[in-house]
Formats: structure tokens, sequence, C-alpha cells
């Protein structure tokens, strides 16, 4: 018998890592979770259960958190993918 | 009156850029959507909806297209915005 790989999601809590890492990101632009909300047209309660791992962001929604970050959208994903330990 | 600023998903259309993307790097490795799908583990009909734009893939999603073809979840994305004009 031969052991399934683990998927990625039972490894890693991916919304929690992303979460610390855009809280960081807003919270390092002195803005708080409404006013960085209205910036990126995300409702400040979609930016509160993103930031603590309850919410997994789309595509777009990385695209729209990095523009009102001023951050390329790789750049946030790079972050989790460290965090996640993929280079080691 | 002020224009609004047009959202992101308006103004590009990021599900067809990331299709075209990830097209391309699992035809570089020389797999069949099938054969694609089987290593990262989602159905041959969702990368065929992925590759033709039709679903924007979250996070997670990202990542595990991103074990199979044995490239950083950051160098898709910069795939992308660069391709947006991100940097231009």
């Amino acid at each position: 018998m031969t052991e399934q790989p683990q998927k990625i999601s039972d490894r890693f809590d991916i919304g929690t890592i992303f979460g610390q890492d855009l809280r960081q990101l807003r919270r390092e632009r002195g803005l708080s979770q409404e006013e960085f909300g209205f910036e990126c047209e995300l409702h400040r309660t979609y930016i509160s259960l993103l930031e603590r791992g309850k919410r997994i962001p789309s595509l777009t929604t990385i695209i729209q958190l990095a523009m009102a970050l001023d951050v390329p959208p790789s750049e946030i994903v790079r972050r989790v993918e460290s965090r996640m330990g993929w280079n080691e």
C-alpha cells in the first residue's frame, strides 16, 4: 500500500499564513481595516475574515489587495510560499 | 463628479490571462490535462475551465497547481501581473 500524498490544504493553513502577511502589510501602511477596505473596494468585514484566515482569497482578490498595498501580487504570494518553506 | 476607479476585474480578464499562462506551463511539461489534473489532485474538467478562463483560482488552488508544475506559486502570479503590465 502506498501512502497518498497529503493535500496542500491539509499540510498548511494557507488562510492563516496569508492573513498574517496581509495584516502586517496593511499595518505597515498605517491603514485601519476600514480604510484599507475602502482602498481595495472590499468590505471591512471581508478584510477581517481574510486577516483571520477565515477566507482564502481568489487571484482577483489578491490583485485587488496588492493594488491597494502598492506591492506586486507576486510579492504577497512570495511571502506566503516563503513561510511555507517552499525553498527549503 | 469624479470618475469611480474601474474595478480590476473590469479592466483585465484575469481568468483568461491566468488560463493562458497555465496552459503554456502545462504544455511545456508535456502533460495532458488529465495527467496534470492527476498530479495536482484536481479534476481534468476543472483544469480545462481554468485554462479557458472560466474559473478564477483561489490561492490554495494556485499553490496546488504550482506544486504539480514544480514552479513557485509567486512565479505563476508574476507571469499574470507581467501580462497585465504591472511594471509598465
